[in-house]
This record gives structure tokens, sequence and C-alpha cells, in this order.
């Protein structure tokens, strides 16, 4: 554990609870009675109940941009079954704490990868009894707690093979003859595709910005610019670029690509480089 | 007040506020400008609009698990009225703060029942001018900035009688011969469907994990075992169990038995032990 | 800026990004990397999509009402393009950050107007590189995190002229001959219409408390009273009241005036004090 983190405790929360219930408030209860110093910053409560690709999305698209903390993830479909529970030491020091089920794997793998890997099983850090379908309160919770206070993770179970972790339900985009095999793994409030399609897959496609990529996505196929932002298209246009996460996303300048094309989580993006694009039956944009 | 609670102020907040206008935000303003050192953690503010059923169940499902704090509760229809404003100390050394209108009873009963009582009249602990429609802001929650501070319970009015106070719309299950006659007073996210009853009351009726009852609810009537967990049950099967709250729930494994039945709060629901049952004419789950 | 801001730094957070994705907590998590002990209020992150009018009121109804702080508002539709980014001090002492769209102007004005005013363009303060959809994370998170610590505003970039700034989607409202003409600035969860207009207009206008008025809103006119609250009328009637804000409100007691009317941001809505009213044809609530 980082010096400056047990100086400067911060935990971030991610998971499914909503906020319509009291959940999310009794976690951060708990955490506080553990250590009232540490500061709780909530990345979203709002993942579709049990959505573990979005949740895992949203883990890897946050966590880069977050300074080195412990994260605390809870989208936990197999809560009160065998799935084991996780603490993950990433190479750029931060601690992630949650279920092993894939939600974390993204994440680790835009934090360097994983350093050192425990399954959680000691109760000494549980809160008790523990609630077979609570564990976000009752061991994820107190566990982050813990480790805020600097605790040392091979006190929290047995040392656990990264190899073997469950894997997440998307994995990284593929790269063919001159096209990109990608998938939606989020669909933004402004309506932009997000991909599990990093920028350095184009690049290695020898696509740079200002190229034409020929676009394939839900039974539709457009021709969209490789730009910076939005503003590089006209109003109504569509763009592909690199979000802000770091993954890269397709949207329409102004409008919203997911309403109007009826995309969603799961639909296959293909990006073509346009000098191996199927050709004249590729329709524009309209 | 608690000598640990003036160290580390801790105050919980739960609102019918909504996130969407100023008004959760100007609340904790106003609390951090009479004590910065004050830690705000969100039970809800989703609450429905002057929803005091739900709120109720809200904080009595919440504070048990919450470390002894300062909570601050506003769900207040009367607002602007002459209805009472309250402060109660509860056994486990808990303060109180909202509305005389039940929304702060069953929480009290859950935290070892209520050990003194004033109401709010003093007002050198508003903000002034007290605005008719907003007493979150100019009194509730300034009154827990000062109680965060220490100053003493007595200091902001006169006694009331815990006998006194305007009950909550939902009492307490009622058991009958073999029976339990409970209300639905939460649906939750899941579909769960969260009831005013308690795990000891199936136990004075003798049953015990692993039995089954008859469920009665939403003209609906189905067999479903008393069991720790979703996963004791098949998928798409009721089950009857311990909720995280600490009260009693009914759901399915895998699916929403709010929306397959059409069930919302105010529902009645009654548990029959299962030799007590009207028998034949019970259909199962389909 | 205050020296009581620095012992203790509060930042409050508008936006319209929403809870949905990790934009919010990623912004406070680099506020954090940049001062660890500057506390984040948020005001509301569900302002809608770009929605500049809706930013603007929400600021302007909220800052009156909090600690001198600084004020961190992102709503951009402008991003990546070349509108200037804005800090501003405030005769009260606040500081706002956010871009130059209108979005701080009302706000300001109820803070006792503009002390000074500069264009952020200082990149020593941003977070690098600047990714050009995310200047909330990159640009005015940093910057706001950086004021917190104390670095005075002239360090930010040069001088703006308070004059030539963008203007915000709506003004104040107008008085004419007998009447005042407003407009629909926001419509909240209890279906009150939220006016560009201040109790001080009606009073300019002769029109005091208890006062009847002729209410015109989306081609519906109706009597309402100039009350203090709710309580004041029937149920279900009109009225018009000082909303919690210091605005001014059109409602119903007990009912969504906004549903009933259809109303909505951006209806014209004209108050006649009644001894001007255009008479007979106008009818009563129904």
């Amino acid at each position: 554990m980082e010096e400056s983190l047990v100086e400067h405790p911060l935990i971030t929360f991610t998971s499914d609870f909503g906020l319509s219930e009291e959940w999310v408030g009794v976690v951060k209860g708990v955490i506080y009675s553990i250590n009232p110093r540490a500061v709780v910053i909530d990345i979203t409560h709002d993942i579709p109940p049990m959505d573990i690709g979005k949740g895992a999305f949203v883990l890897a698209a946050a966590l880069p941009h977050m300074p080195v903390a412990i994260h605390l993830a809870v989208v936990d479909p197999g809560v009160g079954t065998s799935r084991g529970a996780l603490v993950l030491e990433v190479r750029r020091g931060d601690v992630l704490v949650g279920p092993d089920n894939g939600l974390l794997l993204p994440a680790t793998r835009r934090l360097g990868g994983i350093r050192r890997c425990f399954f959680i099983d000691n109760s000494a850090f549980f809160r008790q009894p523990v609630h077979p379908t609570f564990h976000g309160r009752d061991v994820f919770g107190p566990v982050a707690a813990h480790l805020s206070l600097g605790i040392p993770l091979e006190k929290l179970g047995r040392h656990a093979d990264a190899e073997g972790l469950v894997e997440p339900p998307w994995g990284e985009a593929k790269r063919g003859e001159g096209a990109l095999y990608a998938q939606v793994v989020d669909v933004d409030r402004f309506g932009t595709l997000r991909l599990n399609a990093l920028p350095e897959d184009l690049r290695e496609m020898g696509v740079g910005k200002g190229d034409l990529l020929l676009v394939e996505v839900a039974e539709e196929s457009f021709r969209a610019p490789y730009v910076n932002t939005f503003g590089d298209v006209e109003r109504g246009k569509p763009l592909v670029f690199d979000d802000s996460s770091g993954f890269l996303g397709v949207a329409l300048n102004g409008a919203s690509l997911a309403n109007q094309l009826g995309a969603k989580p799961g639909d296959v993006v293909i990006l073509y480089a346009s000098r191996f694009s199927p050709g004249e039956e590729a329709r524009g944009w309209q």
C-alpha cells in the first residue's frame, strides 16, 4: 500500500445499487465507522442492475483518470453463491476490491496490469453477521475501509492466480485485415457509442486523424472521419474520435447517434479503413 | 450527545428533494457554513415527493446499519403549517431531526426506542429568515449542524411527549392465528417487496428457515419457502427472506416479483404458515 | 481570495454530466489529486444536456444561499470550440469558474455583481493533455482546485471585460404598465413554475402579499393571489409566491401546475396586477 494513500485515504465507489434505496449510504456509513478519515468519491451507482459489462467499462474508463486510490466496485449477481471476492493491487499502485466476476479486469489492464491478487476470505475484516445478499455492506465495504487504514493485502486471504480469474463479459477489440471488430460497451447520455477499442487499435491499422472510416453498426453502414472532436464535422454528421475516457467513440455532432440507429450495448461495430471498404454500396450519412 | 459524535461529526441526510434542483446542495452548504468539519452522508433524496411512508421505511432500514450519528430527514408535506418540528434522542445514542409527521418513528423503534424528545422552536438555531416552504434549509439543516457542534438537545425547545407524536403511515405487522398480516412498504430496484414485518414475527409463529409459507399478495397466492437467500430457490421461483435491512422481503430469484404481480407499496401481504394454509386451492408459482 | 476559503476550501459543483457515467467522479478525483483537503458539494448534475438556461437558473437560485465558496459549473455545448473559459470574482467574495456562454451571469448578479474577471488561458493550471470534449476534467476542475489552494485569479490568464461576456439565454423579467413579463426558467419536481422574476418586481408594481394577480401562461389565464406559501390557498388552487430560491414561483397547492397546463421552461408568463386585468373574460381556476 502506498504511504500517501494512508495519509489521504481515498476510496472510489462504483455499484449497481441505484440511489433510491438506502444501500449506498449504508455502505458509506460502514466505511466511516471503520475509518472516519476516509474520503469516498462516487463514480456511479447507476450501473443497470447486475450489468457487469457496463460496470467494467465505467471502471476502465474512470480509473486511469483518478488519483491512486482504493477502488470499491460492486456489481454482483453472484452474491451469496460461491463466487470469489477479490482484492487486486495494480502496477500503478491502486488497490481494487470487488467480486471475481470480470468486473475489475478491464480496469486493471489500463493501470499497468495486476501486481498482486488475493481472495478475500479472512472474516476478521468483515462486518458481522454477513448478510447473504449484501456483501457490499458486510464484506467489500469493510475491507476497503480497512485497506484505507493501511492493512496489508496479504492479511485478507490466500493468494489468487491472476490467470485464473473470471473473464469480463467483453474483451478487447480484434484487428483483422484493414478492419477493427469492436462492440458497443456503453451508450452515454449524449448518445455516443463507447467501444471496447483504443486509439492504438486504429493507429496499428495505419489510420490517423483526418482519415475516413467506414463504420458498420446495427445493420447500418456509413462513412465517418476519425477526428479530434465534435466540432471537426458539420452538425448532424458522424465522427469517430478518442472519447475522454481513452476508449474510441462513435457519435453525431449535436444529436444522439444511439437514438438514430437504435444502437445499444452489445452491438457489434466494425471500423474499416476506407481503402479496404466494401465500396460503392456503402451509403453516406443522410 | 455522545462525545465521539462531536469529535467525528457525522450527519446522515434523507429527503424527497430529488437531485435535479439545487435543494440538497443548498442544505449541505448551510450545514457547512455552521460546521465545516461535519461529514454528510446521503441516504437517499429520491423518496417520491411527500411520501412519508417510503421515507420512514428507508430510515428504519438504514439507521440500524449506520454508525451512531445525527440523522436529518425531511419529507414534509406539512411544511409551513402548524406541524411540529422534532429532535429525538434514541437509546443507541443517535439524534434524529425532522418533522413530526411519523417519518422518524419506525427508525426510533429499531434503535432502542426514544430516550428524550423535544420540539424545535428556539429560532436562535434557525437560518433567518425562515422560508415557509424550505424548513430543510432554514430549520432542520441548521439544527442538525448545531447538534453536530455539541449543543444540548434541550436548548432547542420544549420537551415533547413521545406518546403524543404523530403516528407513521404504516405500523407493525399483525400476527393472527398461523398468519402474519403485513404490507408492502417499499419495492426495490430488483423488484423485491419489502414488508413492515420482521424475522421475529415469523419466529414467533413457529416458522423457521426451510419452512414453506403460503403468500397472498395483490390477489395472487403462491407457496414460497422461507430461506436465507435468492440462490436457495431455482431461478424464477419465489422466496421469503430476511432482507439486508432486517425487514422481511418477498422476491423472485432472478426476476422482478413486483413487476410480475403488479404489486406496489400499500398492498396487503399475508404470510400463512403452510400447515394452516387454506389448502388445495392455493396454486404454486407457475 | 478570502482567507477563510483557503482554510476551509469549499467547491460547489454543478453540471449536465448526469450520474450514469464516470464523469462527475472523475472531476472530483482530479480535484482531490490537486487539493485533498477540498470539500466538494454537488448542487446538481442533472441539468439536461447542454441546457445553459436551466444551469444558469440553478446557479442563480443556489448560490445566494451557499456560503462563500469556489463555484465550479460546467454546461458547455461549445467545448472544444473557441468559446472562452472564465473565472469571475463577485462582490460577495465567491469565485465562479466555467465557460463563457452565459451560464455564470445570472448568479453573479445575485452575489453583488462582478468584481474581477479573467479568461482562463494559463495552461500551467490544466491537466495535460487537455481532452477536447472534457474541459470539466482537464481545465475547469483543475483550475477550481488550484483556486482552493489560494492561487490568485490573475495568474490564470488575461483580464476579461465583464461587459463583453456572452449573455445568458434568459434575462430579467420586464415591467410594463401594470404587468410583469416573465418566463418559466425551470419546472421543479413538485410542478412549480420558477420564473426569471423577483419579489421586488411585484413590489415596484405596487403588488403586495394578499393581492390578486391575473396570470397568463401557456394560452391559459387564471387569477391567483400573491401569498406566502401553499397553505395560504385551498387545495388545488393556484398561487404566486416567493420561491425558496428568492425568485417568484407559480404553483398549485397539492398538485402539479406544470402538468395541468403543460407548461415548460421558455414559456412566457405575464402577471397582471388585477386592477389592470383584461377583465371579465378572464376565467378563474376551475
